[in-house]
């Protein structure tokens, strides 16, 4: 049951041939992982692949710490960690969330899109309720190559910023809300009805997933000219 | 088990006391009833209150053109009709309408709306993905007593309404959509989770239940001028 | 990105502008801050606006102790407090509250009202099993700008409420219960429901969401003379 | 596989035994079988048991008609039959219906009780929405055995009821109603979690069900003098 | 507000009237409540009521204690306690429970059964997988004047029950179970979809409420004979 | 895109080589195609095998005359029909359906058992609400090599048959009941928590499936001795 | 409230700026419409943009002949039409189905994809139960700018080409299922659960929702050479 | 109601004949019970069976520890332990884990077969998203009498496996996942509606189910040669 793309650590196999196949960064998630098993992870992956960056998600407080004291990188917003160079930036991921109890989520999706390898910009607290300071970022939402929308409670965001732009666009549903929200539904299902064309959504709180999807089409974008 | 205050017509046993209780207008709910049936209730209702309009909703064709034959006054967006004199409008309801499908939700709240005495004002096909629509009715909405902002689909249209203006509204989802709209629950969920405070919801299609509501408030507003 | 509407204060940037808009008073919604952060924005807000009350939601208990130090007035039964001085009432909100565990919604409702300019009235303990209660206050039922009627478990009152008064309701369904109501989804449901026809719903323990909307209704009203 | 407990029919086995274990009467369920296989079957139930009547529920319109002309005795609002000779009447069973469109169901309890060998009254139209219908019949409802209570929308009546008088209850959701209802379950989840004690509730429209159950509690409950 | 019928101890309006209007005993429903306050509203109904017993559920550990300090008696699987003499038993409900886990909603069942006037007997561990111990027991189930059948998981043990004997029955579905019995939904539906004639349901977990529905049917049986 | 393991008929392209990976039989899924549609793929597949029969499910009443024109043999009940000789039958797959609406979905999981090359019993009519039935064929479900229990509304027969013997048992839940059983979902969840150990579940009304897995139990099985 | 940027045609105010906003093409969704009106709207946007095709979808029989009729160009597989001539084709849009079921809602995305100016090739029935189909198609799938992969029932068919290849991915879930498929929920879920990482899904069939964002990841997609 | 085939513990009554009438272990279901209860009725089961092992599952850390000090064996991946010699091993029951995450209840199903007398073989971390590992291990899964798959997530794994091999397989969901699994509810839904015949379906989480029945089938199957 061994093979040369797999290392056993004991408590996992380490697939250390999925950044061939897919082009991608290598990850470690976190959530219910050991700090030591957090760091052990980096630490194999990053030997296997010394030229770039192991990204780690979903750390508790001692994970962020154990990786922070083995050499790596950590946003403490995102609770995620990097180990080795980050690539140079290719095309640019804009990155927008509704408030600022969506902010985790939409670090974690900053930063695994930059692991990734794409440039990324951030605009936070441009919720629907308050439409100028939306209006007043459109330039920014318009030069991006792809964007990444985050917002919890009704989910509206995405489908106002489809209405003014035609850039792709992921959106992201989080579990901020209470009572009939059900844990980020109905954000969820607000986004998957927008009637805005063109926006594609990804799990409950999935910073990480909105991440790796945008850094693949902003790496493939042409250098941008208005489209 | 007889009173003065109901009519038994055999099938139904009609209350003629409600307005009296509420200050309400008199109803009839034509789903499920035949042509027949409702033309019977809309006339018992009417001799009994001859100087106040009747309402009927949710009417079949067929149960169209019987009220239409008695004398009714036949709204066909709306699948509603009326029987006796409108009130005198008081204060000033304003519709807002999502989509061209939210039609005939739209158009059957601001018609129980009149019924109940207020002045309806309807702005239709405002929906959150052609922003520019919805700013250049800012006015409009601001000068309402209440509103009533129908939507399917995602539901946003309320959130972003109540963002510009702090005018009194109810929000009224709409079984417009398909897929994980689940009939409108997905609006629904949205409108209960709005990020913009003082939304209030009714059932989904249920523009008749907002219209009563929001003529109640309009009849009660004090004249406007700027809250 | 920055704008003179707005304060960024590292954790949040504070919408300034929010009162101008539609009229409401600032709120800092506790859930999720720390009690430095609840109190930073109480005073940078209140800094803003000398002139009218701040209020803040969903305190812990470390965060209404935080908030008596600095200034504010407490409500402990609806875990909630205010900055500033209250604005003088206008209309009449009247809280109606079902059971006693009803009550920290209730009084959400109830402060929030008051803190957005109404007058504010509390009845409670008139659960639907016990209808002699109910019938005892009709006549300050009626005497109501708009009714704020908060119930939990099977979300009976709003409908029998209804059924006795005209006046406009928002029917708050809480949280209370266990097994088959669904962290409140039963009473949401019912009251969505409601065969009691201009009842309106906000969302789960929403006593905010329905005060916010009352006082915009009481605010406007006219004069009382029967309706 | 054969038994003298048992006939079989071809289409259906026949269980002519379940009296005697239950002390019930025997039913036919005609959802789903021709007109003549309901008839055959009430026949076939018929000669084993000629002492007694047979029910048939849930007729199509044809159905009802074939049990007619087979000198069946039929009631077109509960969609139901009996063949044979009704037991006499011991205890009351006393149905209470919320709304019109809850007749139906009504009425298969109320004509399933009288099967199953109870006395029955039946009590409509006393929905919450119009309370003093109700306070009008409360010694009507304090002197039954057992209540049915039949609703659908909001489903509050069993509440309302079961606040009023301690007879044992059992509560019917109906389907009516439509969007956020689902179907009945809204008045299913509402009767589930009354707030009046001593409730209980079979599925949405089983006013058959409810009929068996008033049945057996009535028909074992002592002469009544004021418990 | 007040009149003679309720006592207010500041966190509670307490009922004094209840017994009057339905024959039933008073109860105090311990959760969310202080040891303090439930054995402060239990003395307050036990002076009122000196003649008959009062009951307290969903106790914790902590006001079992304090109630029994308080002179009450404790029933610890139950997690209940009365204070006051118990009433002369009238009738038999019999109490049925499928498994160990089920027992505590058993003997909360059988406990309020027992308070409120009926005699009562408990048959624990006649689980549908084993039905050579249910069989055993069928001259026992026929002896009751109303079953409560208690089960958790698929709930299926009404539906047999039901079809061995034509007892009143109140089925009452358990949280016990995991995955896929989302916390006794699996075992509720199941209930209520019982092929069973004749059974009713309560609320999951809802020992209490079975518990006054069957006291009241015993209450009110007939001296046995067979039926 | 072609290769020799499939076939294109337009619109479908047939699998040829199927049962040489897991010695199945080949199957035509009959909804929403044509009657020629499931003719001609059913030739396709019987010519490309010739030395086993094929399987059509789910066919409309025109499809099985279509398919009986063809020269294949129909099974009525089962909505099924099979075209070329049946395998020699190995082992034996007893099929126990509840109740006769449960008999569609039993033929036809004993149909696929039988085209997959078991030798198949079926018992009908042994729902848990007459146990005697039950009881009586304990030998029967004893001597099986695997069980297929076919059941709908409260999905109880499996927990009680898993109670009586040991025999593997695949538990189909049907779409028979109304209301809360929501479509075959209550009997879905009732088979997923049985009390009974062993007890594996297909989607609702999947006979198709059952009698699949069946089967492949049933050929491998050693020949029986007790166990 | 009108402005250059609509056409009122009295049914529908159809936009005829949305493609400057959003770069993307007209479209007519035809549910719920009539031929003439599909026609007429169809119409209308051809004549505001006559260099660029205009799309409808959802097109009943009659509305596609009569679209085929005004001289549109109608695929009858997608359901859908085209007016005017479509945009030369820029990057790869490679659109895959699991099943000949999922075939229109691939026409779909892989028309409307078309019309958006992107290329489009297809794959069809490369279900996960036959991998050697999937994997035969490798090459052509890294080939492409950006997937859409369609499925219906478990929805597993884009987990597993996620894994194969580090493309951007749209899944698209179907209603093809029956059962505990609940309409397509079921591979919703899988998709949004999908341990493939960058997978974005969108609404169940909506294949419109899929082809536009496809396209206009693909038009902004610089000349493939090896990422 | 006591007899020789249970014994009571007092907080329970011991099933001492189960193995006798289905042929399986007998069991402890750990959760919820003290170790010391854990321990007693290992040792009652023991003592009653001293020739076969005894099974206890879902232990606490603190249970786990008491029953090694009881001398049994002790699993702590499957949090389980077993007491007394472990049968010889018929058939082989092969188990396939998705993720690691996945170990625990593949550990569970592992050791509960092989308790029941199956041999047992595991195979972990073969997900479908690296396909390349589960395509190396095929002759492994043709081997096998009988497939346990677990996978939690997208729960994609046993249509993929389904495809290669068609050895009879029960799928195993977990709740490993977040946000839109709904712990384990869209694995369990995805493997209900498997595109591959033949999956059976267990709870979620339910390896000790799985492990009964796969051991049910491996001891019953022919010794191996090509099928």
């Amino acid at each position: 049951m061994t093979d040369h793309r797999t290392e056993d650590l004991g408590f996992a196999r380490v697939d250390l041939d999925r950044a061939r196949r897919t082009g991608d960064a290598e990850v470690v998630y976190g959530a219910g992982k050991t700090p030591q098993q957090v760091v052990d992870i980096l630490r194999t992956l990053h030997e296997a692949h010394p030229d770039r960056a192991v990204l780690a998600t979903r750390l508790s407080d001692e994970a962020m710490a154990a990786a922070q004291a083995a050499g790596a990188e950590v946003d403490s917003v995102a609770r995620a960690a990097t180990l080795g160079e980050l690539p140079p930036p290719r095309g640019t991921v804009t990155v927008v969330a509704a408030g600022t109890s969506d902010a985790p989520v939409a670090a974690e999706a900053a930063l695994t899109a930059r692991v990734h390898g794409a440039g990324v910009e951030v605009i936070t607290d441009v919720g629907v309720a308050g439409l100028h300071r939306l209006l007043g970022v459109r330039d920014r939402l318009e030069a991006a190559d792809v964007l990444v929308v985050v917002a919890g409670m009704e989910g509206a965001l995405p489908s106002v910023v489809g209405g003014l732009v035609g850039v792709p666009m992921v959106a992201v549903p989080t579990s901020v809300g209470y009572g009939a929200s059900f844990g980020g539904m109905a954000a969820l299902l607000a986004m998957l009805n927008s009637c805005a064309p063109g926006v594609t959504v990804v799990n409950i709180d999935n910073g990480y997933g909105a991440g790796v999807f945008a850094a693949r089409v902003a790496r493939r974008a042409a250098p941008r000219d208005p489209a």
